[in-house]
């Protein structure tokens, strides 16, 4: 038996390639698809069939192009009308090499969820894993928001059931193979650690330790986030994506070729750091830090208009690229070569930030009273802990909301350590707010100084 | 939590890298310790400590080198006077980062035996895996001989204790990490899968199904293979190996000059494949097929005496003196450039094996009295299933058991796929037998066509 | 100024990539076009046109991709009317970055052939490199015969010029970058050194040392082989072959649907060496070293049959189907599972060559009248030497003119080294003959061992 | 035969691999020498001998090491009375493989220099490649300052005379092969252009133009930056560097960790590039980004303290090191783990600098009488053309000429770009001085926006 998993970073999602002689199955497989058609080489394996645990609303499934081309089939669950694939019954099952796979329903995250559970048929028929999809994570459990609030009850209902009747009982021994980890907006606290069992969740994951009424109260008063491009995901994910075959090839442009396109309407996403960023950044650009594309571009980027990159080194341009590909972003036209050190070589246009550290800010807000402290962390990050007299908007929905605030005062961003502030910032700044700082080390920077903290 | 599982392919080996905020264990590191050095440097952590489960008999562990690039202190068991690193009680706690692995002694494989539990402090002080050593492997459990008979029952039973008594009662939900994988000569019966918890094992493994008597009386009758290098690890791994920091660079030899070495006595080493050996060979080399020097070379190579390759592909020479290097094999001083073929292109002396079907063999058993069939499989697995009329000496005592053949008859040699018998029949060919043939497919290929096996 | 020559090995065919200042061009991408495109991408630059030197009649030429994918336009030599790109004038020039890219018509090898000279302008706009597609190599010049006998002396006298009052009057001092180095079957006796110039051919090339009667003379009356996969070569790069941007994926066929797609008409191809082919192989199927796929491959793969492949490697597998993909060969559709032990283990129908050295073949030739000694090089190769009573098929032809042989002798197929005389036992094998020889070493180890030669 | 050329970036240093039937020989090898053992294993090569074109003075060469890890003999010119190694005479030949290298003496960038031809026997006695150390570079020649001024014109005369009486006869189609490339400290106007020919040197080299007289008043005249690390370089290359096998392992030091060894006396490092460096950085780093570590830290960094970095990703900690460790510097002990995001979500120390766009200095230099204009570009640079009102200290000269410079002005740091200024505003600000600024875009960005410049 083999079995590896793919993780896709950022999104803190979890691919799993499962192969027992010479055949192959996949679960949710990412949109650049490549890495199966490796592992599969390297094992020598046939890709017999890709398994979705259900419409995923965070990323673009690769499900269509990699069945393309491998001759897979792709299975769902049968409570959505998916545009491609075939619906699964409870209790399906798989036979591939020496493994058996079941399928079993397990809604409550979306009504189609499923979770699969795999027995090693060389020692036995009882399953001893389980691919519990966003149902079950290490250290927490699936969002059950995804409908609105009418549903939220319901669907925390189906999540108990689901795990109490169906995951849980299947035995503590069985280890678990979730498709998040920590870090995903899938779940709220889900652990570092990756490695568990049922029988771990069980007896410490926090919210199994709540009674059913508790656990459904619990689940519906949590607040997640909800991106915007979650829309074009599910519609995606229901319909089929459009299929490439090959990443997306941006143009190296020369800063006054890059000038131009801004011009006709390219939008520049710089992908440095908050500390590059604020020293020097091209007028109107957007700051979404590399490793964050995945939580905030699909909160921001349009998918009509040409994107442009800044990057740190241009080695960087695959990773960025792949991160908006996973996105939905296929409208990548260029980056600009050379950096931020080209532009500025060519006496092009740079703007700064006010960088501010938290003893900066301290004194500041001590001495001034127009300082105008912008929070834009979520709304129950805000609620359980911000600097008196700061305001909450969430980075999300600054575009929308920008009216609300005052254009003759410095605005201070800050959030948790300062990439999303960045990004708050450079929104900000492009709507054309004059004084507008960002603080590095956030809120965490704060509290590790020993300054106050007010709750709601 | 960083957990890395680092196989060494060939001995089945599981070395353990296991880290968290920065700080880092490894758990039987292998000698060509580069591996965990990067691993190091990729997730940001310093190595603290080295944890070995035992003095290991079947490679040479790289603990003191390790422990000299990284500064980290090395760890064992107390039952064993090791001349390096320093001695663990029983229960003894070690923290790192938010980590808190545990000592445990589980004598029985050997007396000094250790496994170490590991509990996610940000989770709970329950420990959540534990890893093995050779204790317990997914489906087996260690061997209990390496003391010799009269020491197995006293053993037997320390290992049904160690683990009924004292990883078993860590809980069902409990991963479990074991030093060795399938193929392993460390463990008879252990399963292609690797994912496993104790629950698993208690339920599933055969051996663990026994009562004590039986489990001690099942021990005790085993019979493993002991090769002869296991006497150079035991010294090794209890005084520390010789460090080269690394590995050996052997050099490209013309035809030639491979010749000269020969005459002075170099021992040449084919690590070809069977059919290409059988095919065409320098006249006296040894057969190892590359894949398989972790369960051959430490039989029949000496330490003594300069070792020269022959390669399929230049780009296996690495590979080769990675896998020779763990056995402890420091002397591998040249290769034998352009592989074969530059050795025929030179019209130098060339030798050739039959190479038999299966259906051959059988054809010429119905015709030919004089054929002398040669099983060179271990006792026990001869035991289990043979071809009528076969004799079995088993391929490691060949060299020293040489005279019980015929030099007057042709000799077919026998193994399970061929491989085996590959070498035989070069230890019989070095000898001066003139007619010696390998099996290709050997007992499999003989069964699967249906013939005829016998049982002692 | 950026220049990498990309080699493909085997074909030995040289494509380069030259580049300045985020412009690029390309000269004769190969069909696995994805290497322009990462160095572009590694070197910040954008393809701007791909230059071919003539229309290639050994490989796909892989223009059309890699214009589709990057924007590029695609030129050639106006004397042919292509089915794509755009016709160069004599002396069009083209302007990249700081580099001046100058057309030069060099008919001679083909009526289109072009060369192209690049002048580095921040230096000067005299011409310092020169590329010189297949009018010259280093240490010898392009074929003239590929539009047959008739016009080869045309061919020849524009082929002299080209070079006498094209190229050389660039001056001693300008470097050269030929289409293809040693071992292409463009050109008979091309060096093994890859860096030359204009000066060290005209002093040192040793066709050009002749005058124009004796080097057209030379020209006319060479030999070379002109594989029957040409006309597909031909036809591709003329009209554009098919795109699939991604190699072809075979399947992991077990041996027994190995077996079966063989019975309904699938052709397989042993890739392993001769020793090893000879040791053991699948009935039927042919073998083609590796290595030797771009130079046999085209003379005896049908395009119109799936192709399996065996191999001594699985990690061979990507290789094996690159090589065959820039032949054209689009249909490899699987490959044998677990290699030839796999096969062999299944206990299904195995065959066995003899593999003779010289020695042994000397010795039978003297014992055995009835032994027929086939010489499978080319016709001029064994003219110019070859074992006495020897007779001479080339192993291209075989397959044609197999009646000529004699089915009640043992033959034995000697070529240079041993692996066209193992595709020629091979082909026999599979029409029937049943003792069939491959002599290891073939004449180069026959006259290193002293033997007799007989020149025509 | 094999030629590859390793590329030592930053130094823009070339060592050369050169090769033929299973032997080869190396040009200069750099420190971090694995690459050429790893090239030999490819190649199948024996490195048989190592040939030093002269004391290398700006990195550690690596000829000991590899030597000892190889069994190749060290050679070098005879006129200077190196500790290891054996000296040469003029025309001494050195045969490997099919190759025939030549030793020739060509004195003037030191004593000892010398130049080696190659000739392809297979083709010729005759070379057709010279490798031309510091003697001849593509566009320029080397250096002749290095012995002082009162030894220049007689260096100035050796150079002429060996370039045009020993290099240029070897023939206009000679290729060439130097020590360095463009952006090299060893010599001022290299061209970008990698590949040349004696032949093109003689005609398009602007210093090959001038007469002898000419051509000796030019070099005298040169002015070049002698970075203070040459005298350890010398020494090293000299007597031999200490031997270490592998790069030095600084560790991930937390934080506070690495607060506390800065007070013990530690050096901190910052590799980033001036925006983010400007942007947010420790208290007292020195800012040295990483691609031009070669370049500057060997006029800064001591190597008698440890030395910390700060790394924009962890993956450079493997370049940054191996870098340094060209330069002679083992004594990297540890990174900061995190980043300097890492150290501001701690809220330790923080520092900014003023990033001005060459508008901004442009502004404030029109309204601001106090502000104190420093260029730390190298004094013929500033002669060349500066910024009306600005003072020059080169940046190497810095922290001895500090007092210099006003406590009480703010002072804005100008160089080329704005590397250069990163590390002198770094300087200051360590030496306590308060309002300082880097101009991004330097000099450079100052023309390109039209604004006036002085020449002396």
């Amino acid at each position: 038996m083999f079995l590896k998993k793919i993780k896709s970073e950022g999104l803190s999602h979890n691919s799993y390639f499962i192969g027992s002689e010479n055949e192959a199955v996949v679960i949710d497989p990412r949109r650049d698809c490549q890495v199966f058609i490796d592992i599969a080489q390297q094992e020598e394996m046939t890709i017999k069939a890709i398994f979705e645990t259900h419409r995923n609303e965070d990323y673009v499934i690769g499900s269509i192009e990699l069945a393309q081309r491998t001759g897979a089939e792709i299975y769902h669950g049968s409570k959505l009308d998916f545009k491609y694939g075939q619906a699964l019954e409870d209790g399906q099952e798989f036979f591939f090499g020496k493994l058996k796979l079941t399928a079993i329903e397990t809604p409550g995250h979306t009504d189609e969820s499923m979770s699969y559970t795999l027995a090693d048929m060389d020692t036995s028929e009882k399953p001893i894993m389980v691919f519990t999809g966003d149902t079950l994570f290490v250290g927490d459990v699936g969002r059950t928001d995804l409908y609105g609030p009418n549903e939220a009850p319901r669907l925390a209902e189906e999540l108990f059931d689901s795990i109490f009747n169906k995951l849980l009982p299947l035995g503590d021994e069985v280890i678990i193979y979730p498709a998040h980890g920590a870090g995903s907006v899938c779940g709220g606290d889900i652990s570092q650690r990756e490695e568990s069992t049922l029988g771990i969740e069980r007896t410490l994951n926090p919210v199994l330790q709540k009674k059913r009424e508790e656990f459904i109260k619990h689940k519906v008063s949590e607040h997640h986030s909800r991106p915007t491009y979650f829309l074009k995901m599910e519609h995606y994910n229901l319909e089929g994506p459009p299929i490439f075959y090959n990443l997306p090839i941006p143009r190296p442009l020369k800063p006054k070729a890059c000038w131009e396109q801004m011009k006709q309407g390219a939008i520049v996403v710089d992908t440095r750091k908050p500390p590059a960023f604020g020293g020097a950044h091209i007028k109107d650009s957007i700051s979404i830090w590399l490793e964050r594309i995945p939580s905030y571009a699909g909160w921001i980027l349009p998918y009509d208009k040409p994107i442009l990159l800044v990057l740190e080194d241009k080695n960087y341009l695959e990773n960025a690229v792949r991160l908006l590909y996973r996105l939905g972003y296929d409208n990548i036209t260029g980056y600009l070569v050379g950096g931020i050190e080209g532009w500025y070589k060519q006496s092009l246009p740079v703007e700064h930030f006010g960088l501010l550290s938290v003893h900066e800010l301290k004194r500041r807000l001590n001495q001034e009273n127009s300082l105008f402290l912008l929070d834009v962390r979520e709304e129950n990050d805000w609620e359980q802990g911000h600097i008196p007299g700061s305001v909450n908007i969430f980075s999300g929905y600054l575009q929308n909301r920008i009216k609300e605030l005052p254009k003759d005062r410095p605005i201070v961003v800050i959030c948790k350590v300062g990439n999303r502030a960045s990004l708050g910032a450079s929104i900000l700044s492009q709507a054309g707010f004059k004084e507008v700082h960002n603080v590095l080390g956030g809120i965490i920077a704060w509290k590790n100084a020993g300054y106050k903290i007010t709750k709601l």
